[in-house]
């Protein structure tokens, strides 16, 4: 097991206050599952009629919940969401879909939920067969103890190696009437020792149907958790939802169907807050980080080649052991643009570090100041802006630096 | 500067000899282009006639010797090799090809050689000047003191953070002839500090056509140099190239003008040799490593698809530290499977460390012995072999372990 290590020094210094949202409560448990001493099981109940969204790991060898949730997914309702970690139930083959089921019909029993209205996910250590009894000890004190304000300690309960519970809240307004936005994440990078996960879920009660919830979402993600990378490794089990329980509409908010509809512009914003500051908390809680980098590539071709090249930089351990190091080492992000198989021309390119240009047409920049570069390297919130040159492709991604820790959290857990 | 580091613990115990190849002498010399008291300029002067081939990064940012030898590969013909480390001349813009012209200048005046014939590369730091001046005051020298045995001097003086210099050699018979293939390379990685570059130069007796050359080095580099990888950031300066002499002739070897022709069939086992020998020791050279990593994976949907598997898993960074940490860690195998993108089933997926099967059939083997596999990771050559169960696409590539030493080389360089 690895040690424990201390919270992140890039973990955010108080939790916002987290508005109730009627029609969904929060419980959790200790079942054991592979921790002492700490809950590893949460349970969200939500009224009937909730509406679900959700986007998915690209991996091809998803886990076993994760082929669960996409399965039922497609009914767009959502009752209950039983997340454990400790054990991913990944690369568990026909035994982890077994277990999945299981899990669902233990759930279904305790909570009255339909199968079809009930989801799942699991973080921790891959390949160990997942244990479903261990939720049957626990399922009906979680149900009993299920409580609107238990946000903060149900972010806590599906932590692995994360030093920090990540949440985050936004309020919008949908025709004139307030609608909360509330959200958890967990994820430290692809998280030590073999675990593997990214989990977030987010809840309103704005009264929006399924299929527009599912379209706000998969664009929301383009800018926020698909624009984060702590070691460019890809969980078997990344999952973010969305759920609407609708109860603002007692309030007056407008039911609505088409992710289209121009009411929902302050929704997206709000959305797109409470995404991107959790992907940034799981940035902040990389394995070994010591600094938050912003980087920011412009003048691409496109906005996809933008994002591929932004991507390479971010990637890269050579940028990335160079910004542990405080150099602001331009000729490795020339490397990394170069490397990205995308159109870059040495001679138009462009470099800065924070407001300093290093770099520009194709040569150090003779007007920067070393001293003041260096100083600025020191911070702890690096930002790196590279002008392509080329075109108006635009892209944002956000990353974290590569020290000897990274390495000591998932190569030294075995000492 | 990085501080000095010992000589890499998987560095070959001795060097092979290597027999003259008649046509081409070596000479080295401290040039002081950034090195105190060691050599950093090597000549290779080549008899009239000599045929060349050669294949360069994919990098969209090449340096400026790279562009200047690509356009001069055009010729097929080579005079004279320059090579010079500790500047790269990367991202130095128009001024880096005015001092590569002027460099071919002054190689051109003390070889007498054509500026079509003289090949050029540098290596070391990215986007400071490279003084061409600093070729003037030894080129005179260079020329005079080249001596067909001086290929490990040459080896030696080209490189920057590697450990140890990289020679390999090889007989091969034309026709009953027997022709020398030998070679040399630099390369540890991307090398630090922001130094980037992997340089290899492939000479042999054997007289074989500009193109035929051309054809079997683009062929063989594929299973050798493209094969390999440290930390998957692609060099500015990547530059392999190989010579032919043609003085084989003398001894009876017949002309050969096609790579098709049969009789290459010895001369192309003994190319591809060469040049997975010299692949594999700038991975034994790995920034930091302490182990040896074979890669294969089959079973996958074609090649292509087996290849970016194979590299997927050697460019994870949670591979790679468990590996540093000794352990058998399949599970992240499993997700780095599952992130390259291509086809996979997690329930026919089959994972060996050595001659242990540690996975299979979507589940940890129930058969493996958990000692043994321990004590075979506690070694410094690791065979990790993947059974993908859907194709017979087969790959085999090299990496090596990811240790804290890596990242402080690359990361503490301004301590």
């Amino acid at each position: 097991m690895a040690k424990p290590v201390p919270v992140s020094p890039l973990a955010p210094k108080s939790y916002p206050e987290l508005p109730v949202i009627e029609g969904v409560r929060f419980a959790t448990a200790e079942a054991g599952i592979r921790y002492k001493g700490r809950t590893d099981v949460m349970l969200a109940l939500m009224d009937k009629g909730t509406q679900a969204a959700g986007v998915f790991t690209r991996s091809k060898c998803p886990s076993a919940p994760v082929d669960w949730c996409r399965a039922k997914l497609k009914g767009g309702k959502a009752r209950a969401l039983l997340v454990n970690s400790g054990n991913a139930n990944a690369f568990t083959g026909k035994t982890g879909a077994k277990s999945t089921k299981q899990t669902a019909d233990i759930a279904a029993k305790a909570t009255g939920a339909p199968l079809g209205e009930i989801f799942l996910a699991s973080t921790g250590v891959i390949g160990e067969p997942l244990d479903a009894g261990k939720f049957d000890g626990v399922m009906d004190d979680l149900v009993k103890n299920a409580d609107p304000s238990g946000l903060l300690e149900a972010a806590r309960a599906i932590m692995t190696t994360d030093t920090f519970p990540k949440v985050a809240t936004a309020v919008a307004q949908i025709d004139g009437v307030d609608v909360i936005i509330n959200g958890m994440a967990k994820g430290a990078g692809m998280i030590a020792p073999d675990m593997a996960t990214m989990l977030s879920y987010v809840f309103t009660d704005a009264p929006i149907a399924a299929q527009a919830l599912q379209a706000m979402l998969s664009k929301s993600v383009q800018g926020s958790f698909n624009a984060i990378t702590v070691d460019s490794d890809t969980s078997t089990s990344d999952t973010l939802m969305l759920f609407a329980t609708g109860t603002a509409a007692k309030r007056g908010a407008p039911r609505i169907a088409d992710a289209a509809d121009r009411r929902l512009a302050g929704f997206k914003r709000a959305l797109d807050t409470v995404l991107l500051d959790l992907a940034h908390q799981v940035v902040r809680d990389g394995e070994g980080c010591r600094k938050f980098v912003e980087i920011v590539v412009e003048g691409a071709a496109s906005a996809a080649a933008a994002k591929r090249i932004a991507l390479s930089i971010a990637n890269s351990p050579l940028v990335k052991t160079a910004i542990a190091g405080e150099d602001a080492n331009w000729g490795r992000v020339v490397m990394a643009v170069g490397k990205a198989g995308e159109k870059a021309d040495r001679d138009l390119l462009a470099i800065w570090f924070g407001g300093f240009r290093v770099a520009h047409k194709g040569l150090r920049d003779p007007g920067y100041d070393e001293q003041q570069v260096s100083a600025y390297m020191r911070g702890d919130k690096i930002d790196l802006r590279v002008d392509i040159g080329l075109g108006k492709g635009r892209a944002t991604v956000w990353t974290c630096d590569l020290t000897k820790e990274y390495v000591a959290i998932n190569g030294d857990y075995r000492s």
